[in-house]
């Protein structure tokens, strides 16, 4: 099934022509996760590499909030009921979220006002690219309920982001960073005002959703797979996914039209 | 033995409550270190894994500096003296203290004043947090004793606090970073006035102190483990490791805390 | 051969002393690479290896530009014609540049004045300092060209400088990275004005070319080398890398100098 056709129920998730948007939509607290809403979000990035039509994904919340993380009453609660396997299914599921974001082949742009605490912030994290807005405050506070620093990749992944020295300071304190910091740091790309955030997000994704669409996808691959290869691996990787990018019809078209001085339109083939 | 009955001969080393004081204490030559100095370092974070007590470090030198590195007279004269066997011997015990930091379960404050020098920078890096004063000077300064950077650790984990670009440059040159540099670069985490940094880091170290002690030490251990995983790993080795954490009963402390609109007290286990 | 002695013929070369000059030099069109330009750098970079005399590179482009990319009617017309074991060849030659910069024992600075677009911006990426202009503009413009951002190592190499986040960005989008957000970013080490771009270059060149040349090389190895290795892994590389060291008569030159309280003299031996 395409995502078009998708009807989700614990997320919004609406299609308009290249780009997905996803929005977190428990405004009244603040767009919790459940259970309900996790599998949903992995099941969507999933069903994303298959897609035909879909070429860029943004992720927001309603209400002037992106994510307060896992529900304390829905999440916290239930999982002090269950048995070591029952624990297990639970990180096994919240780490299938990013492993979900991170295989889809299409770009994701978080737009993050107001918190993103926890497995919101982990979301926002787990994107390809972050807008913020000044009064954005991210968390990942999870020292604050008992638990590490080290869940859903954090440990790995955000210090690739903002520094090893950074990271080690926001999971050891589960302090909020501010929007400068993300912006100073690299964890935001841009700040934009709460009411020009969802426009410019919109925007960065059609800029996206209107390149060339496999190059993008072999784009993704390699900055994840490259993650821990040698710097000689990763050029002999890169050697063989570029050569295939070179045999696309949108290597010819991009040619085609600096010839031609037009822009050039590709298709993603 | 526990690290409060230990009696240090070459550091000072203050235990209080939770949190233990590693000062380096020749002021009158910077706080060099010597062959006793590295070795009793060593054995105290290596002793801290098995310490029941204590929950975070904090280091620091005396009299307005950090650490002017390895003795010009009492280390890098004898060396010249020695022969392979004897310079490994060297390089595997100074080796044996950074994997020693990064091994001890507790986070690391370095509280970093005036000059951090070769060995010194290399234990400010080596530390999991940094905090410095406007005065301080930090150089990895191999170079200028006829040396390589790869020193302690220096070319795997600099890169990864500060930039492969900013990282090289301070290996190559051995210039001082500045205070305002090593902020904006990520390597301290805030600057403080010299007469405040202490203070500033003991409550640092005792914030973290009161923390979640069990998931303290596992962010800290999936921190270095994850350094060359793929991010698939990562993720895997995270969940297996969270769900350990929530079966502890911290995680529950701190639910029932927030339910009863209480700050949790955590107790490590 | 001795680098001295060779006659480059697509891209000017001048040895002047232990310093080499790489000058990209077909400023009417900025400076783009060719078939032949490509494969005389990689010619130029692997006979480093063994030349006993350059201690240290600076490459730089004339006519205000650093290095426009692979020319469009030259090397990417040509490529829409070649079959898959000719684009294979390619990206194996292009790949093969950044592994001889990569491998040359000598520190490599990049002058980066006005355009540094594809192949030009990952040349700057993969040196080892970069020095930029206030109108340096660089970009990794692979998107625009309908192909990947896994260019030449760029998904592995230009994380490592600027943070994951920022490089995902400008590899899908193509933009270029502004000379203050090279600076801010940590992709620029300094930036200098344009009339003193060449002579700062020169200056830096000197000032490593006078250092420890055998520790710079065992620098430059371990910084490549410890790319993926684990903590552990690269504390005990560099112990027998250091150790190494210590074996030169450099490292008794510098304890020379400073018993006698003057500037050491380093030979590379």
């Amino acid at each position: 099934m395409s995502l078009a056709a998708h009807r989700a129920q614990h997320v919004r998730l609406a299609v308009e022509g290249a780009v997905a948007a996803i929005t977190l939509d428990r405004p009244e607290r603040k767009n919790p996760l459940t259970f309900d809403s996790y599998a949903e979000l992995a099941t969507i990035f999933r069903m994303a590499a298959r897609d035909e039509q879909v070429r860029a994904f943004t992720i927001a919340g309603s209400g002037g909030n992106f994510c307060s993380g896992g529900d304390v009453h829905e999440i916290i609660g239930p999982l002090l009921e269950r048995d070591t396997r029952g624990l297990m299914q639970f990180t096994a599921m919240t780490g299938e979220l990013v492993k979900a974001m991170r295989a889809c082949p299409q770009p994701i742009i978080a737009a993050v006002d107001g918190v993103a605490a926890g497995a919101g912030a982990i979301i926002a994290m787990a994107a390809d690219l972050r807008l913020g807005t000044p009064r954005a405050r991210t968390a990942f506070l999870f020292n604050r309920v008992g638990l590490a620093g080290c869940d859903m990749g954090a440990c790995a992944i955000l210090p690739r982001i903002i520094g090893q020295g950074r990271a080690s300071e926001l999971l050891y304190l589960g302090r909020s960073m501010s929007a400068e910091e993300g912006l100073a740091w690299g964890f935001f790309n841009a700040l934009h005002a709460p009411e020009a955030l969802a426009a410019e997000a919109a925007r960065l994704a059609q800029e996206i959703a209107d390149g060339p669409a496999f190059a993008h996808a072999m784009t993704k691959r390699m900055l994840q797979m490259e993650w821990a290869m040698s710097v000689e691996q990763a050029i002999e990787a890169e050697a063989v996914a570029q050569a295939l990018c070179m045999t696309t019809q949108d290597f010819r078209r991009a040619y085609d039209a600096f010839v031609a001085k037009r822009r050039p339109e590709f298709e993603g083939n």
